[in-house]
């Protein structure tokens, strides 16, 4: 393995949300690729390339390739004798580890958050996780219980800190508000879908959140599942994750060919060109974009080769490139800027009511 | 006057919400008639149609007819000399008397809360009303402000309950949150925008209200500004609300005549049909439609003749007549049931993870 | 009287720190002047001035001129006829009217608070104000029992909002963090003196506050008693507020005549070229600039003639102006910014410890 | 090894603040000399002297000496078989061990608080600390987590309290305030420099925490780095702190040099008289003077050799002999008292208002 092209100490570092804990901008998933179609020795130099340029962040989740996502992180966090100080290690309960049909082995009850802890805790063969996931909403269970049982992981000390993932801002704001009023730890950071091609949610149903809670993120698909490579301009390649994964990306696949599909091809052809321009890829633009946006804690990247985490770290060199102007080129390709929610009360720049 | 068509014994009342208030079904509201186009003798008539035909609940705002509304309706209350305690009457805080510019007499600062039921009292001639609403959300104000300003109006006897307008449900939970964190009272119901043709933020967006909260509700415009009485079917009549407030209206009349206008009275004039068979008008059974929804606590009507009053309560007669099988058929034609929001741990019928 | 030179529409407003109220960056305050120097006709020619041009905030004080200002202020309040709704009325309470030596008419305790507030009240003519302020921090009264008498008189509807004045941040911080404890509302500004001159307080020992609270602030002297608008360049002329207060001015013109007020006097003096290119004068960049800071609030006038409101608002005109290239060249003459609180954990702006 | 020259009966005893924990007015810290310069047998031979004269406290930090200064002393401690509770062992965390760039390896977050603390014990071969602090405040980190961390802390029996150390009046005052909203425990005691010629932060700043918190306090630096032993009268001589640490001393060794050191080292051979008089040291009245404070805890010494603890220990022999009249010459020879923070409602005496 060749020496690192980033030095650590030039990684970008935020507080996740209203927390202390600081995290780096890029971290790496296990979602989709370890445990999964990557085993063994690629995912030890996987996350060696990671750590050695900067990134000391790794998410996964219980229902990761059924368990053995995290299996495996934890395999190589040993072998490798990192200082567990200086590494973030986090995971999710929810779906279980086979997403089954078994009524208490998934949801957020206080028993399957509890028990479903523990168990990736063994399988990560860690003390503790640096932050626990709710990995859905669950709305037959009361928010109150979820947070308490988040709430007892924390006390025990296996993990330090909770979030969310992919509930709704009003399911998020009732927890913060919950665990405020049981003077309890609320939820620090949401892990949602962000992308420049799926920002709906991110940038208008949480904008409140960001606003007023200074909610951390820690979003997943920056790429669009390769999409945002540039990698589909001309049709689907065979050995990409949308071949390899074709149950899962069935409707992605649909979409790809429909209108609004091709529409999107093209937004991403004309992005190619600033990438050009700005002398880097369409790859390292579309992430360097998302880290633009500062309610973004970190990137999640999900490469499945070591060469690709050092591809993808270059947004750190493009990320300084994207001043104002060339960010407003951007919106004017991708026109899909949501609107911020509607306010009967606001003022303009000038204080005027509006 | 004549004799009343209905025995308000008949009257069917729901609790508003989490309260013990018990609300007639249909109710009545000032907007865009009282105080404006309608005011002095005809208020009193129809004031006294509603109440004599079982609706004793009277819904207002300071910004109707600039105070006007308020005024009108406060007049009729204390001419007719009906028992306060056998009547509810409504207003509603946040626009001012006039919409106007200045910066504090409008919004839902602890300054205008307070200000603007006060001088809503006096125009009301009223020492209390039953509830307040915060018209809009204001978002330049923490909703911790509004929760204790409504509180300190209960707490001063000058009304009994409050609740929220247009508030989007993550701002109606955070309120009801905020409330119980402080040991104090929540909003018990939200004044939205509901009927056949304008259903998604009613039947999603506050799904969750109405199951875990038990929110109550008091819609307008169940009747879609005149567009389900059928009377637009053939073109815009000169006497319609649309006709005699153009400018209000200037939108609505647009989407008329577009194709999803177009579409609409399409729908109208197929769910014609259906009520000619229950023997009813179209008017009516549209109103009833809204009751069927359990989650309305009280529809509030907004006739500018007493006879169109009496009509309207015919929808009382409709409604038992609206089977499952006839809502399935309505439905069928309607065409635009919002789909409930995502839940990744909801169970069947049968208790089967789905 | 002639036309008013600004129209309101054009005053700017902020939000008053964490509440909703809505402050006019520029306001008008009694102290030294409404009650002593200036009274009867000429109080309501500067009062109606303020009002016209768009001042709708008067600033008061149990002490200023020994209850003459308010008594003075109340009575020009009542016979202009304003809508009470439309005017922002604070006072303050701690020296009593008189600086007497008596023990209980002063401080903050439960007593003195709540008689004092009363008090004022019966001068003003008013049934509430709409802050009421603790004038100094009283160390020999429990901040609890200083935080439950304001949240009484919050309560009684005597006002709206409380605030401090000339409390250490220490001191704020407390108080917050107990009402927070309480459930009870905490102070929401800080009346502190800020100017060009007079920066230390504000900008370092407040800064946890604006950055962590979003604590509101009303300052006052931004024209350092005069100082600021150049007329003492040339020594103290003999109509100034220096000459006509000389017991209470006498440090400051001692000061004025030694050489830290010798350096001062040339600072004015190049500031006053600033001025001149930008087409104003001294004194409108000084007011202009203290609204720069947006942790200011509202900074309150103190001017004793109508005319000098006027020429005060140009600074309105002067504050676009105040791009951060001239910023940068006051900085410059001025020389006197705090640095921030010391932090042993602060990153630079790429994210690296420092 | 001699005899002890002091029987640990007359070591005198002081509450730590608002705590049970009775701490001695003179305690022995590892700070620039355990683990760095002296390891292995002097460690012992130190220790030993203290704990012999009477000295069982022992300070601590995660930073000093690179952790080396715990191993040191956790070494002795466990080779000298003294009973665990009959000695108090402090440690900090904030700087990590070796104030390393990592992002997560530092600072107040519960992360850090946690990892830092077990590793300390680790370090000392404890299952517990008496004392944890905070080395420093965390701008970045809310004061709520850190408050919880410690708890956690304490919760599972790693620590029995927790302190601050060089955190503004402010941020403790918050601190406090924090626990009691949450039901936890505050912070009982702070670690600050405090010395005849450093005293106005906690005469001045930290004055409302000994006075209304009944705060502690575990002074260090009570010998200025040496100046107060009078050895730098007569210049540096080469076997000194200031000597053999340059890159640490830079900056003081620069002021010595300067007027205000010049003009300092003239109060020390005055203060020098005294001592002689008193039959004395100038070491020893210097210690002595700090514990006539009674907001002094305990007061740090970092001796190197055990001659010194000994020679230290005479300030307890001093301290009876430091009556009014003599403390009073000392300040007029120091003349650097400060001013107690303003107040504008303090009494007289007589119990007048002043």
């Amino acid at each position: 393995m060749s020496a690192p092209a980033f030095d650590p100490k030039n990684m970008i570092y935020r507080n996740l949300g209203p927390s202390g804990l600081r995290v780096p901008v890029f971290s790496y998933g296990g979602w989709l690729t370890v445990g999964g179609t990557q085993k063994g020795d690629i995912v030890k130099e996987l996350m060696k390339t990671c750590y050695d340029n900067g990134i000391n962040m790794f998410d996964n989740a219980e229902t990761y390739a059924s368990g053995q996502s995290e299996i495996e992180m934890g395999r190589v966090i040993k072998e490798l004798g990192w200082d567990r100080r200086d590494i973030i290690v986090t995971t999710k309960v929810f779906f279980g580890t086979n997403r089954s049909e078994k009524q208490n082995t998934r949801g957020l009850s206080r028993k399957h958050i509890i028990e479903g802890c523990q168990a990736s805790l063994e399988r990560l063969q860690l003390d503790y996780v640096d932050i626990i996931f709710a990995h859905r909403p669950d709305v037959t269970t009361p928010i109150e219980e979820t947070v308490r049982a988040f709430n007892y992981l924390i006390d025990q000390g296996k993990a330090f800190y909770w979030g969310t993932s992919e509930w709704s801002a009003m399911q998020i704001q009732q927890a913060i508000e919950v665990a405020k009023r049981l003077n309890m730890v609320g939820p620090v950071c949401e892990q949602p879908h962000y992308s420049m091609l799926h920002r709906e949610r991110f940038e208008q149903e949480y904008e409140p959140l960001w606003r007023y809670e200074n909610y951390g993120s820690t979003i997943w698909s920056p790429l669009d599942s390769g999409m945002l490579t540039g990698k589909y301009n001309n049709g689907i390649p065979e050995d990409s994750r949308f071949a390899t994964n074709k149950a899962f990306f069935e409707n992605t696949v649909k979409e790809l060919n429909s209108p609004e599909g091709k529409a999107k091809i093209e937004k991403v052809k004309s992005l190619t060109k600033i990438a050009e321009e700005l002398g880097t890829t369409m790859t390292s633009l579309a992430l360097a974009w998302t880290i633009v946006n500062t309610n973004v804690s970190t990137c999640i990247l999900g490469a499945t080769k070591p060469e690709q985490i050092v591809e993808n770290l270059k947004a750190l060199e493009v990320y300084p490139k994207l001043t104002p102007e060339v960010v407003a080129r951007i919106e004017k390709i991708l026109d899909n800027k949501p609107a911020l929610p509607a306010s009967y009360n606001r003022r303009d720049e000038s204080g005027k009511l509006i």
